[in-house]
């Protein structure tokens, strides 16, 4: 990927790019077999330094963890003040701000960057969603506008916030692809074994949907995958791949921060977790040997497809609305400002999760940058609502069928909470009072209060509970 | 919770009970209010220390953080190579590992233990999960045997493991509560939006319930909570509780440590995420503003309470069982040997998940120790099996009726995602090699697999992805 984007920097006007690995052989490998590049390459980090016009940029794309802080040392004894590292991969957030906090102590800008479009992006146009420094991004900011993906004449690049807010909606971005991946491949599973159809055809009905409200990346690469016939056995390629799904760690740590944020994201951990079930094969096949007969496929009617498609619309606002719930709570706790419509901005083009439906998520934030959550806008308001009735049944149709559909109950369930006037969450209140003296508050007048349940069952006003 | 911990202690035949707090004024309240404990107090950790016969046994119960490590640190200076030190508290078992290590270079022992039961099990009986070295135990256990719950004759406590153990195994146990009550107040929910019954119609249900299977402390105070009458306005207490829950912190770390596991724990996950969704008024009001009518609730037959009750067993078993799943993941990545089947013997009394079925579970593990999944058990496979269609409805219906079930229904997916010979998260691998060459496994060979998805697309065997 770092190849690639100094390919990428290196095939814009007036961009000079010097490289540097650690291993020579690579570096000779790229500057051979990509001559018009010009590329300027160095043997030694001092050489590779001293190439660079000032004020110094530098891009690195290395490991996350140990091997980052190790090119950012060996980089930072050679910068001067007022000189940028970019880190460009997939860090940690947390270690990101720590990286800024030292780096900003020796007077050296350092910008952690979010980019997604994996290799082809990273060559042709990736997302780029940088952190950092007001000021390094003046510097910056026109270099990354240069590379990145650009929709509707606008460049897919924007100063999210400082220090790790980049990383951070990086992070958020894998975790809504995670789900949004997950919703798409309970839809195939629908079509599939309740809609009765082929992966080809489910593959035209992909298509046919990537022409309208589901317009996006990820549907039309499903087809793509789902069109492919295997070469050695002449059958459908999905069928030949073994069905245990992997992951790198940014759907889990997206998860991990919203639980620390107390957000709910059921529609990412659905996803993450419906992958950790996929690679437990010793529990799959021990199970399927002692589980009954399954149970009859629902008899569905001629609206099932569109019905799939509803569900599948529906759920994804959801997933979409439960990330934005966590940017905005991960901007409230670590004090970034950021524009939640430029993140929608950024994401149109170059990223996996690339889609119309982000305009409309633009349009949102510019009717009211307030909403407290994408489910209240006009438009989503009115999308899920007409596609409602459809999702219910699909949900339903799922359970009968035995059909696992975690992220399409996930998020109906989410929807119905907060569709809900009183949640059973009044009876956990009464239960957690009961055993553990925990207090609560009451529908109708201020105050904490807690009833003696072990005593006469009269209601005291106390103070609330801190343990 | 301390100071009834204190009182069990010095209620039991031949111990003698030094307390100490930091407060003067309240180890006097509490040994002027407790007489009959014949308490020796301490005003300074030294003549408290002093006051201890050897080898020193001490037990914290203080504020998790850094309030349990100044403790460590004042008794520590005091204390003699054998002494022990028990930290009570909930803490962050890594907190623990840490603590442990510290104090053993020092020739002490450190007991992270769990204490389950609230502020009644301490005084009359907890459930005990204490950690530490098998030395310090041979000391302390006899101590925690004479105060633990008592069932059929088996103290509720035994040596969990090394280091954190106790402490993780407790972490564990509370994010199983927090699935048991959500799925309770789910049952609770349709009961009354369904069905169409009063709180105290369901508090007889419950009642009813707890002479059966379900049998348990939650069921038990579940009824206890439904038949209360606020006293102000004469309404179902339930009624007038705001329906916002609360939560302090070990749900959130079960699932976190879960997700670095890679144990699918969606039951757990979706109890904390409804808890979170429940406390975001701001959402709540909102989205109600502008949702549609809510959909008509769907006509059930004359099965439906048994039904939910059959949905709520079954449901709890995938949450004990990935609970399970957890607590077996732990003890393999830090190196605990954990008699799953003592655990499940310590949980049956003091505690807040206590129940009979508990039982059920000490019987899997001593059939077959190495069970991949308590759902593979004889008993557990058929009571899910005998429940299954009545799950299946329960699902079904709640999504046409729009009552959230985010607890039944990421049960079922899960059960479902078991059962299936094949889940979609082929689809899964195919997108990510086509967008991010993250490669595949076959199902018909060994080997890792690639597709040259923007060349001719053919299929090339490679090294497993590690980006």
């Amino acid at each position: 990927m770092g190849s690639n984007l100094a390919r990428n920097l290196a095939s814009r006007d007036g961009n000079t790019v010097a490289v540097f690995n650690r291993s020579p052989e690579r570096t000779r490998l790229l500057t051979t077999e990509h001559p018009e590049a010009n590329f300027v390459a160095s043997e030694t980090i001092a050489d590779f330094v001293a190439s660079l016009s000032k004020p110094r940029t530098a891009i690195i794309m290395v490991q996350a963890g140990a091997g980052t802080d190790a090119v950012i040392k060996s980089l930072s004894e050679h910068f001067e003040p007022g000189d940028i590292i970019v880190d460009g991969g997939n860090a940690d957030f947390t270690d990101t701000i720590r990286r800024e906090k030292e780096q900003s102590a020796k007077g050296l800008n350092f910008v952690g960057a979010g980019i997604s479009g994996g290799e082809e992006g990273a060559l042709k146009g990736p997302s780029i969603m940088p952190g950092g420094s007001v000021e390094a991004y003046k510097t910056l900011g026109p270099i990354l506008e240069s590379i990145a993906a650009v929709v509707d004449g606008v460049p897919c690049v924007t100063h999210v916030g400082t220090d790790g807010a980049g990383h951070f909606v990086k992070m958020i971005h894998n975790g809504i692809e995670y789900a949004d991946m997950q919703l798409i491949s309970e839809a195939y599973d629908l079509l599939r074994k309740v809609g009765g159809h082929s992966p080809a055809a489910i593959a035209d009905v992909f298509t046919e949907w990537n022409s309208g409200d589901l317009e996006s990346y990820l549907i039309e690469i499903t087809a793509e995958v789902l069109r492919q016939v295997d070469t050695k056995t002449g059958k459908p390629f999905v069928d030949i791949v073994l069905d245990e799904a992997g992951s790198k760690g940014t759907g889990v740590w997206t998860v991990q921060n919203a639980l620390d944020l107390g957000v709910p994201v059921g529609g990412i951990a659905e996803a993450v977790f419906a992958r950790a079930v996929s690679s437990h094969p010793e529990q799959r096949v021990a199970f399927r040997a002692v589980v009954d007969a399954r149970p009859e496929i629902a008899v569905v009617g001629h609206t099932f497809e569109d019905d799939v498609r509803q569900a599948l619309y529906s759920s994804k606002v959801v997933a979409y609305a439960q990330g934005f719930d966590a940017i905005i709570a991960g901007a409230e706790k670590y004090g970034w400002k950021i524009d939640k419509g430029a993140i929608a901005t950024i994401w149109r083009g170059g990223c996996i999760i690339r889609a119309q439906f982000l305009n409309r998520i633009v349009d949102a934030y510019a009717n009211d940058p307030s909403i407290p959550t994408l489910l209240v806008d006009p438009y989503f308001a009115k999308a899920v609502a007409d596609g409602e009735a459809a999702w219910r049944r699909i949900v339903s149709t799922a359970a009968l069928s035995g059909i696992p559909v975690p992220g399409f109950g996930s998020a109906l369930s989410y929807f119905d909470s907060l569709a809900s006037e009183r949640l059973p969450a009044a009876l956990v209140q009464g239960q957690r009072d009961f055993f553990g003296a925990h207090t609560y508050k009451r529908a109708d007048q201020p105050g904490t209060f807690h009833t003696l349940w072990s005593g006469d069952r009269t209601e005291i006003e106390t103070e609330a509970s801190t343990h």
